[in-house]
């Protein structure tokens, strides 16, 4: 993997990320192939809206339909025919959020998966083996994820714990060979010192790019931004940054005020399954019964496929119906929206123009109090 | 519209219809689009696989979004996004399949709405307005689909209701205009001597094309593919036929053997959502285990783009992890072959094959003994 740096304006970057499966642009955002599946969408689906790197959780396709039949298969690209960049978690994250009875000690974590009620047991050695068989472009350190909030001490302590679980990661990691660059997540919690402390151990491990974990679990908006822009300042600049799980239309534009490269969230995907589509004026929420009988196209700037042939009036229809094609369209538009967001940044950026677009974007944007992220 | 019969091989037909939205060579198959939208489908996906008619049910339009809105809209080509041919029924076979509360009298139906519980009133001359709002190039007159088994009395009854109510709709038809074609429907049950005074009856009355309604309600199959040679044998042999609601492949090829030019079915997109995928060796039931590691194409003998780009293992992976994107893939792949079937059919009737082609397909094709047909 290789990563240039093309431009900056301010903190922001504009940079090229080269991987064993094409290059990308960076800003960047992944979709969310959760199960090895952007839900509703096609790999053509993606590459028309532009996609360039997909987004899996290790966590869901090691529990089903496992790692070794995917190894068997050929690869999680051959597997999900997707032939462009693939970027896999290392299911920390799930295993905070979604088992039951988590059990973390040094050696790992154990727990009851969801699916099948069965005690699985995860490993840093055990999350690199499964990103190995899935075959990633990019894979990432078993972490864990700090509830927010936290004291001090727990802080420190799981701190600790994925600092030791990253260095255990890259001697893992190095076994394995090969063309899979291999991320460092900075952790640290809500604290600045911590999250200092985590990037300068992290960095001093050595890695092919950094994420920042942890974010959006809780903590206020201006404390994520700050710790966002707090962490990224410490990262080496020639290594791509990714802020894991975030976000909206907003929170990524100030992320990347804030020197981030990288981003991936299913909120494009889980709200168009709950009505929500992303425009430059906004979200559009199409239960509202102000839609009924709208002839005009969701959003009259955008090329894709529902844009160009349905109105707002079809698109409520179908939403209101229950109809399957709904949910492709509405997560096709909103993938469009979010890789024409990032090419507008990456545009301003080279153009030394992020300022403008960032208050043009903000004077225009009206962010949303309609939550439909329930899913 | 204007049917030219091309070629006949013993009862079977091959033809052509043209209409308003185009032309299409029969023996054709209609998908199913319920709402204004065959499940899961989007036009484009419908077209690539060779979809040149698609139906919709007038009963779930009136229902949701109603005709008043999609005719402010330009009708329902233009609201769902389809420049192909359309074809309605009445709503006449869904207030018996769906709604509580029916209440019929000669001037119409009366019936709870399952949607909204609301009590809704349909006519004959209702149906006829609904569907010139919507605007198909095919439309139904009203009838009572009769329930099976019926006594003679009840066959009668409703006989007389439905030839009524069939006069009615083509003064109610005449009085629109246009260009949308008037089908007339052959009801009786499964009585041979209602079903001969059916269709004298409504030939009698003078309609673009014929449907055979009331079949594969209950009856038995070679009850049903007799009564289609007999219905079909009295029909004029210069205008279509359509055998409604049918059916799985075995009866296409029954049903063209005994002359029948047209078919509808939600089988290919309703089994698709169960996971049931047809082939010229029968169906794939993908929730059976022995796919899970299959590399090997649904079908490799099919063009489509499921079979094109994944593998059993991958479909079987989508469908058992309820991925939106299973229900497209598998309902793709189902409506090329419903389609591709009925292309074989037409050019073994083309080329006075008809008989060998159906003895190699019945030599090949394992009926399935599965029933995934639950919704």
């Amino acid at each position: 993997m290789r990563f240039e740096l093309l431009a900056t304006d301010g903190a922001a970057r504009a940079g090229r990320l080269t991987t064993a499966h094409g290059a990308l642009d960076t800003p960047v955002f992944m979709p969310v192939g959760t199960s090895g599946s952007v839900k509703s969408l096609s790999p053509d689906d993606l590459r028309e809206a532009g996609a360039e790197i997909v987004l899996a959780n290790t966590y869901h396709l090691l529990a089903r339909p496992g790692h070794d039949l995917i190894r068997e298969l050929g690869g999680l690209h051959r597997f999900m025919g997707w032939d462009g960049a693939l970027l896999t978690d290392s299911g920390g994250f799930q295993v905070w959020s979604l088992a039951k009875l988590r059990t973390i000690t040094d050696e790992g974590v154990e727990f009851r998966s969801p699916l099948d009620g069965a005690m699985r047991f995860l490993s840093p050695e055990l999350a690199i083996e499964a990103q190995q068989a899935l075959g990633a472009d990019i894979i990432h350190p078993l972490d864990e994820c700090l509830a927010y909030p936290a004291t001090r001490e727990a802080a420190e302590r799981s701190l600790d714990l994925t600092l030791r679980w990253a260095a255990r990661s890259k001697v893992a990691h190095a076994g394995g060979g090969g063309h899979q660059a291999l991320f460092g997540i900075v952790q640290g919690g809500a604290d600045d010192e911590l999250r200092r402390r985590a990037a300068h151990e992290t960095v001093a491990l050595g890695f092919d790019g950094y994420a920042i974990g942890g974010m959006a679990v809780g903590e206020p908006k201006p404390a994520m931004y700050a710790l966002t822009a707090l962490v990224a300042g410490l990262l080496p600049a020639d290594r791509p940054r990714y802020l894991m799980g975030v976000g909206k239309p907003e929170d990524l534009v100030e992320a990347v005020a804030r020197g981030v490269d990288m981003f991936d969230c299913v909120l494009p995907t889980r709200n168009a399954r709950n009505g929500q589509c992303f425009t430059w004026d906004g979200p559009v929420t199409l239960k509202q019964a102000r839609w009924t009988r709208d002839p005009a196209p969701l959003d009259p700037e955008c090329p894709c496929y529902a844009c160009r042939r349905f109105s707002r009036a079809y698109l409520r229809h179908l939403f209101m119906a229950e109809e399957l094609l709904a949910y492709r369209l509405l997560s096709l538009h909103n993938i469009h929206f979010f890789v024409a967001l990032m090419r507008a940044m990456r545009a301003a950026i080279t153009q030394s123009a992020f300022g403008a677009f960032k208050a043009r974007f903000f004077a225009r944007y009206a962010v949303s109090s309609v939550d439909v992220s329930a899913d």
